[in-house]
């Protein structure tokens, strides 16, 4: 398909958007474009410094045999703080107290645009490091990791709560649930992650940390590496393990009784 | 933020593939590149050519006082098919039987860009339709009706078959599952999903149709109306109630003594 200079900018980008962290070379654009390399490398080139001075992304460019481009998508964190701050507001929202101090979520993780902002606030904050999988709980973490390896462009895990038969084998771990005070079982299907695997957890609240202190035992059984964990919101009040995580949202105060939640921007931005 | 044409053209593509369905003001564009009107209404002349020749989508502009654009993706059938015929070939992988004779497909429906497309499929086939929210159950529904719902650029809806506390009140409806011989209960959040809204169903697996007719009973529980029903995979040989649904795959044969698959495209394309 041949097209002209500012049409082929405008579908090259959306190549790159929607192709997140893959390499693709000069001539898959120049082929299916009919038009020259160099053309299309000034055009990478037009659409690099659009990105970087918009905070889109980067695009990286490999030289060689087996080069091409790469886009890293980022964000600024002036537009990452106006987004948690955002979401502070929503979540400080009187209304969301629910009976034994828990806080209603599902409205916002189930948001398409929240989601994707989450998506790409949590990917920065490990940007640089390779992933392999993003692995979860169900149900409320598989919107929240999906998020994120929509923007990683890499698969994400579903640790169960239950056994399932559209599972296959799988592998358990017991935890313990600080706040039920139990312990529990976690499984995850044995061809859902491949050995040696370097993961992302991420969460949807962080309370005493038993389901992430599982889902870090489980790696080791599925001799993978734990690269980092983040959650959506922690909660500040709650004694837990030593363990390093990233949070989005600190809650800092749920008054049942006065139907009052304080929430505060929560660690991630303390190296951003 | 000042930029030149070029690079103006490839943010402003950037926000609109990441804002569907979303109405924009042409001064919105103006003020935030400061430039003319009329330059901006030239560059969204060129991205929506490029769009549609590249099947990418549709760029509508509405005149007057409260008019814009608004990005409508897109899918060709010719792309949609060779998605649909590569997931057919996956899904024929003789590795994939497990015993009962259920398929494993959740390397599938976590693979981001498998989900993307299936997601560009599903809203592409209900296009033109009004739909408000995009509803599923628990838990492997739930990277599809996301992925549907970011296309749509709608919130979804998660259906429960087990009561949490962290949902708040919820309504329930009985129906009865076809695979279990049983009458069983589900849940959907009371707030979760505004009356009157127009819903759009999405399921992975589409057996004796119980869950479904399950959810459309909920709809009416929150005088909410069925848009629609969109299946990943429908089994041919199950015996099932007239119900109206689209299907990207048609599993016609589980052969488990040989440990054989036979999968053809599903009906989503008649009418494509």
């Amino acid at each position: 398909m041949k097209l002209r200079r500012s049409e082929r900018m405008v579908v090259i980008s959306n190549y790159l958007i929607n192709n997140p962290y893959k390499l693709t070379s000069l001539n898959t654009f120049a082929t299916k474009y009919e038009a020259a390399k160099s053309s299309i490398s000034e055009d990478i080139a037009i659409i690099k410094k659009a990105f970087e001075e918009s905070n889109i992304g980067e695009i990286e460019t490999l030289t060689g045999a087996s080069g091409g481009v790469i886009f890293t998508p980022s964000i600024s964190r002036e537009e990452a703080i106006a987004i948690v701050e955002d979401l502070c507001q929503k979540l400080s929202e009187n209304n969301r107290i629910l009976p034994g101090g828990y806080i209603y979520l599902s409205d916002l993780l189930s948001t398409p645009k929240i989601l994707q902002n989450i998506g790409r606030i949590i990917a920065n904050a490990f940007k640089g490091q390779k992933i392999d999988a993003v692995m979860t709980v169900a149900t409320k973490g598989v919107p929240l990791a999906n998020a994120v390896a929509n923007i990683l462009n890499v698969p994400f895990v579903i640790v169960r709560r239950d056994l399932k038969i559209t599972e296959g084998s799988t592998v358990s771990v017991n935890y313990a649930s600080a706040s039920s005070d139990r312990i529990e079982k976690m499984f995850l299907s044995k061809r859902s992650l491949q050995p040696n695997s370097r993961v992302l957890i991420v969460d949807d609240f962080l309370k005493g940390g038993g389901t992430i202190t599982g889902m870090i035992s489980l790696l080791s059984e599925f001799d993978s590496h734990l690269v980092g964990v983040a959650v959506f919101a922690e909660n500040a009040k709650e004694e837990r393990e030593q363990m390093a995580y990233k949070s989005l949202l600190k809650v800092s105060e749920i008054d049942v009784k006065n139907n009052k939640v304080v929430v505060e921007v929560g660690n991630i931005f303390n190296d951003m």
